[in-house]
């Protein structure tokens, strides 16, 4: 095997380090005297590439698309124009490359602390997405609210059941959400109540951003799948399991889910986690031919999921699992999502679904860790059946490789009281 | 009453004429040698408002809104402005008012005849969302797939019931799509097969355009809805009973409903319907007090659906009804859409649901004609229990005044066949 290749940038060489080399995830960054700009993760610095560009050390076919608020304008170049600025970066940022590592005046100006930079949404979402793919995730709340011996639904595993979310509500990581207020229904009363949710809950996804338009009217094949996903990010998708329980009849999850979705500020592109392709689960009943898949398309990305109660210091694990348990894949979920004709635009956010595994300890939200509330977890000496007005949430995610990850950074969220009407 | 104030524009004096003086619907409109740009629809003619705003004639507040691809940044000022541009077209466009009239110069630039442009969507759509408002329409439906004695579900009286529908694929009046493709369960067979949907459906709808963005956790109450509604459009929410069928528990509908939405390209603006405002239908219970609204938001607008079979000459109408039946009304489905903290933006699409009246020839969907195909329709001597390839559908509304009409123009479109994989 290769010696792996490192950057001058040292703390990129760290072990556990999230933003490697190997990693140049894209993200949209302000500082205090310039607004939002792309750039790239790297140990701990943010590399501008605005000004990289500026300088003419980027590839010519991207000119001039990383002065903007959003990544969409280069991400809609296509997969050989991201293929060609990662090379490029590559070449940049490894150890032995003095073209940028030497010249002070361009550092100066191309560098900066990550600790010093306002992070954005990474893109433009004009669609959202959200999918059901994790048959642990599907079997458990099937178990709880319909029937424990019949607990996964007829269509599930034909289907990698989707549903639109909103899309204007998906915030970037650290943009703290008030806790919705909506209709709850308790089971002893005639009508519903309104006020704040008392049910609280997040979900640990991750999302895939489409790379590549498709026309209305022409499926994407899973065999093309890839050539539209532009990479990947963490998802919370947080829940009201209360307002969902009685709006969800029969047009599914609308309030409960629409107050804010969160995922973090750096996509890892699917180049950066070519090495960590797996093979696909078994699937059976074998899918229908349009669901069916030749390549690899599962990913070993590891998973864990952090609480940090009101009041508390430190936030302390409360699951860990692994994107690889996905039942359908992002291909099989591009190719269901596309098959009516159904058109993507580039940017759109594509949601994995609640990521559960097959242990308790692994489940991707409270409700399952919980049961309901029924069984509350204690975390930093006080107990959590649902989310509470102060604790934050912390999800975060990489691929492990020999000595180094690929990682995701993380997402994270404060919860807010609800708002007083 | 005064006597009706008319146009130097003589089409637009018809009793029967959609576009009257009393209308001025926006739009955007291309002509064989220049792009998309906005107009109003007048009689048989649009007025360009590019051209109008180049030669001074519009309001400065407006001042280069008009001459890009959408209306978003016009309607993005807001109400003030909205309400000032149209004092000014009703006064250039009046009979009486010489300043475009006896300008031959500028009336050859401004004024584009109808038959002559081609139409485009009127707004970049960040968001669209339907509801299911039509108290009738959600009895038909539940009375076919549920309980006949229980038909409304236990949350339909209470919450305005609505779900994310698929944005990217919300086109223009005119665009033919294509019969979808999906998986289809029989009810003999243990696993469904894949194929074109053999239930193809349509639903009589019609949308608010959201005119002024809310912030994320800052609901908008039903006293304010109506300085974030901009105008209406007729809205066409094709529909695969089928797929439908088979996918939509839990999470609602999805490929049933993401291969086209299909709308009117004029923009009948809320002032303009304003004089159609009519008190709120009876309700009860009666709803929570978030859900409570003083002003009357009901608006008598009456609704055909016509339908040509594939071969035809003509469209025949198959059902007519009134938007005055909805049960909820759009200030309370924005106040319900944005309670739990859910943000709207300009642009947003709003459906109302399919529109069903009390009596059989008013239903809005085939489905509840034909009780899901079982007793097909006659139209043009075939018999249609859904719709078949080459089929149009053809939706049209308008307000009836004292002599004249404010009218929404049509929406239609033709159903391609499926595509093949």
């Amino acid at each position: 095997m290769d010696k792996r290749q490192t950057s001058w940038i040292e703390a990129a060489n760290a072990a556990d380090c999230h933003f490697p080399l190997q990693n140049l995830p894209y993200g949209i960054f302000s500082t205090d005297g310039q607004g939002p700009r792309a750039g790239v993760a790297i140990g701990d610095q943010i590399v501008d590439l605005a000004a990289l560009d500026d300088a003419g050390l980027l590839p010519a076919r991207a000119k001039g698309t990383f002065a903007s608020g959003t990544l969409n304008a280069f991400v809609a170049l296509g997969k050989p124009v991201w293929s060609e600025t990662r090379q490029r970066l590559t070449a940049l940022l490894a150890a032995d490359n003095a073209e940028l590592r030497d010249n002070a005046a361009l550092r100066q100006r191309a560098l900066v602390p990550m600790a010093s930079a306002t992070l954005h949404l990474p893109v433009a979402i004009p669609g959202y997405t959200d999918f059901y793919s994790s048959r642990e995730h599907a079997t458990n709340v099937g178990r709880m609210f319909r029937d424990p011996d019949n607990a996964l639904l007829p269509n599930w595993l034909e289907i990698p059941i989707g549903y639109n979310g909103r899309a204007s509500s998906v915030v970037v990581s650290g943009t703290a959400l008030h806790r919705p207020n909506g209709q709850l229904k308790l089971p002893n009363e005639p009508r519903p109540q309104f006020g704040p949710c008392r049910k609280l809950d997040y979900e640990l996804e991750m999302g895939f951003i489409v790379g590549k338009e498709s026309r209305l009217g022409e499926p994407v094949g899973t065999a093309q799948a890839s050539e539209h996903m532009f990479g990947m990010v963490l998802l919370n998708d947080w829940s009201a399991r209360d307002i969902q329980q009685w709006e969800y009849v029969p047009l599914g999850p609308f309030n409960s889910k629409t107050f804010g979705t969160s995922i973090s500020p750096w996509v890892v592109t699917m180049e950066a986690l070519e090495p960590f392709r797996r093979d696909n689960p078994a699937q059976s009943p074998e899918p229908l031919p349009y669901l069916r898949q030749q390549a690899p398309n599962a990913y070993d990305i590891e998973l864990e999921v952090a609480l940090r109660p009101a009041g508390a210091a430190q936030a302390q694990r409360v699951s860990r699992t692994n994107f690889r348990a996905m039942y359908w894949t992002m291909a099989q979920q591009l190719a269901h999502h596309t098959i009516s004709g159904c058109n993507v635009r580039v940017g759109d956010l594509m949601g994995s679904g609640t990521i559960s595994g097959t242990t308790p300890d692994s489940y991707g939200s409270l409700l399952e860790l919980t049961r309901n509330g029924a069984q509350p977890l204690t975390v930093g000496g006080v107990q959590r059946g649902f989310l509470e007005d102060g604790d934050e949430v912390v999800m975060t995610g990489w691929c492990q490789g020999d000595g180094y990850r690929v990682g995701f950074g993380e997402v994270s969220g404060v919860i807010l009281p609800a708002v007083k009407l």
